[in-house]
């Protein structure tokens, strides 16, 4: 009996072993890193995961956890050894309940985050968590990861959003988690620890998550100022009077805004000024778009009072609405089209924004002129994707130049007391920069959890922590 | 040289030995247990807690981390063999810095909640952890027990308003994780593992936390209902409206409030009518008195037309609301005059509070006609303080009751997904019981983590977990 007929026969559920068919499985949706497999296990229950765990445990063979495939860091990708197995978690894809008085539902790992969406608006609700993957990458990735996204403001990321786990640990046993309560103190909180691990401690089943009640008003401005400072001048002008009505607080700059209307001709510039930067805010109000737009119109008011803002556009319909938020959406996708990108997902406190963008800034265009600043990201979060394009370079002089300017970026945010993995995660991509950043202490301490949760090292190899894994694949060239 | 001149060598700061100075730090203010310690060490900075845990490290020594010994679990007395060094965190009581931009302020472990809510308060922001005890109990406290209190429902536990840490390792090694980011995923979630931890972990000793806008308005109801049922079906017509402009739904029974009205001549009846439950429903505006106020009377409205509502008076004052809010907050000493109270501090989801408290009811009423139900707590949590008066019986006769009351009302808090530790912690009050509902799994992941990161099991051994740890004191009958 091979080892594949044995692996075949230890669960229920798909085995894919077809190089064909296991293709989209091995290489990242950026196609960043390719890997190589044993087999692709897709088990349909909770208890065809953890049988899949066993057999691998016992065999001391390396699981890659995979949700939708859709990660920026490498992390659902196996290495090149080809002696992992892939667990994919798609096929668990059931709405198992859903609470709407609890306002909690439970939800399988490999349910799209767009059906978690859908399931939550059948029942009247809203499921917060919104970012460009979610037709495709799932709840147990998005966990896996502590998933950011646009609701992050008001709603928190992911792992605010969850209430409760199923796991299956690395020997294959499953911790019942799914604990829907806002107060529980019954024991170490295991919940956050498995949320944000990669996959690297355990594998998620299965989650509880929150339901909110669904904003029936929206108000969204265009924003035009004329510095970071501003910006965040303004964010306080309005987070103040709207708190948590304030439901997005989005920076553009000026070359991502040109980018995006080079690149689709199909929208149109929001405001006739031009200005080195642009803001997308959206409030939100339960019951009613006058009381939102009447809170938005102060605060802008406020901002043109005090010389915070040089022009701005409000939405006069939904669609209006629709197309300001096209723009943002059609950055990640515009910046690519002017050259190769060289992309920092970094947070720092929304205090040292402006200070960071200076000094960051003033240092790589003395340094490197070459470099074209796309920036934006996620101000009301201090989260920036700290973007560069790059013209006409070799693969091998942009993978150098990449290198180079990263250690620098990397620097001045951890100099700002920041994060070099704000919402997209470590996997392969930044391990080696997140370890080199990390302090003794907590590389010590992350060991002892990793040792003590995976102690044969088979979760997720080589992804997140340095230790206790195989080499991963090469990257390839962007 | 004695060990306790060798252990007042290590650390600049305070050392307690004296019999009477030492009593305050050996029994909780309940005055359930007593225990005994080397000594009481009071350091002044971080550096200096870590020399203490150091010394205790090298000497396999127990130790005892305390705040403002406000617990009410036991969590932080020592047990009786006097081996243990306790910890007291209350002069490490510095408010490090405010950051109004970010929205975040770092504070010591020591400082006492009030303080930190001044702190707040000073800069024009909100710390919105309040609790029964903010005037002696510390924030890492409320950390180290991830405390709960009345603004959970639109801020969280305190492990929601926690950014980031400073710990001092079983080792006696200082993890620096003070990052005041909104979006952080550099590494597995550490902070979260500390928080709620009961310094089984590590010692906490300085927090980032989050500021919030503060409220302008509030519009305070205090409303009878005909049973939980209807109270439930109002929490949901009301947060349906207010969304997080809902700050408060607490749930008083009848005797309850009979109980405050015996006991505090001062307070009067809010309503006249009659019921068997009664609500404090609480909801804030940043900026207009009217706006809460009409949110709060077309909800009341609304619940008095579908005849949820029996009676509501609305508080035309702050003096007025005021008054409403002092007879939620001495129902806790009233009930003590009725005679032993026997307490539970459970959760349950909220769709599944009617249906807990009328099978328990009835089956503990069945069982046991002495018990006099003095139920009330934060219905839109799903936390319930479960308490019965018995009068005159036995201080052995209360102990057994007092065991198989709990062991029953456990089990259906069980049935219901559950938890026995809301908000109030394990300690050493409920770890028999949190053991005994854990899952197998549940238990081996918490015994591998307390191993990996408390190897020599020193640290507050005895307390939350069963193993690694001494016997405790026996409990005090209350």
């Amino acid at each position: 009996m091979s080892v594949i007929d044995d692996l075949r026969a230890c669960f229920s559920g798909r085995l894919i072993t077809d190089p064909v068919d296991s293709a989209p499985f091995l290489t990242d949706w950026r196609q960043s890193w390719t890997g190589t497999a044993l087999a692709i296990a897709q088990p349909e229950s909770t208890a065809d995961v953890a049988a899949v765990v066993r057999w691998c445990a016992e065999r001391d063979i390396p699981i890659v956890p995979q949700g939708g495939n859709t990660g920026l860091s490498g992390g659902a990708v196996p290495d090149t050894s080809g002696q992992s197995v892939i667990l994919s978690l798609t096929r668990l894809n059931k709405i198992r309940s859903v609470d709407p008085v609890n306002d909690t539902m439970v939800v399988e790992a490999g349910c799209l985050l767009a059906a978690v969406q859908q399931a939550a608006e059948e029942a009247d609700r809203l499921f917060p968590l919104s970012l460009a993957a979610e037709g495709s990458c799932t709840i147990g990735g998005n966990l896996s990861t502590n998933a950011g996204g646009t609701g992050v403001l008001r709603y928190g990321n992911a792992r605010e959003l969850c209430l409760g786990l199923e796991v299956v640990t690395a020997e294959g046993e499953i911790w019942n988690g799914l604990r829907a309560l806002r107060k529980d103190n019954s024991g170490y909180d295991l919940r956050d620890l498995f949320i944000g691990a990669e996959g690297t401690l355990g594998i998620i089943t299965a989650a509880v998550v929150k339901l909110f009640p669904r904003p029936a008003g929206k108000a969204t401005a265009f924003v035009a100022v004329g510095s970071v400072d501003a910006a965040l001048a303004l964010f306080g002008t309005i987070v103040r009077r709207a708190g948590a009505a304030l439901t997005a607080f989005e920076l553009i700059a000026e070359p991502c805004l040109d980018a995006v209307l080079g690149h689709r001709p199909d929208l149109r510039r929001p405001v006739e000024a031009q200005a080195p930067w642009f803001l997308l805010i959206e409030i939100s109000d339960l019951h009613d778009m006058a009381a939102a737009r009447s809170t938005l119109e102060t605060g802008l008011m406020a901002g043109f009072e005090t010389g915070l803002v040089i022009d701005a556009a409000l939405a006069e319909t939904l669609e209006h609405a629709q197309r300001f938020w096209a723009i943002r959406e059609a950055i990640g996708e515009a910046q690519g089209t002017l050259g190769k990108v060289l992309k920092h997902d970094i947070s720092v406190p929304i205090s040292a924004m402006p200070g960071f963008i200076r000094d960051t800034g003033s240092l790589l265009a003395d340094r490197y002129p070459i470099l074209h600043p796309t920036i934006f990201g996620h101000l009301g979060d201090g989260n920036l994707h700290y973007n560069f394009v790059v013209k006409a370079s070799s693969m091998d002089a942009f993978e150098a130049l990449r290198q180079s300017v990263s250690t620098i970026v990397h620097d001045r945010v951890a100099a700002h007391d920041g994060s070099i993995a704000a919402e997209h995660g470590i996997g392969i991509l930044i391990r080696e920069e997140a370890a080199r950043l990390r302090s003794p202490v907590e590389t010590r301490l992350m060991e002892a959890l990793k040792a003590a949760l995976d102690p044969k090292a088979i979760m997720n190899p080589g992804k997140l922590v340095l230790s206790g894994g195989a080499a991963s694949g090469p990257r390839h060239p962007e």
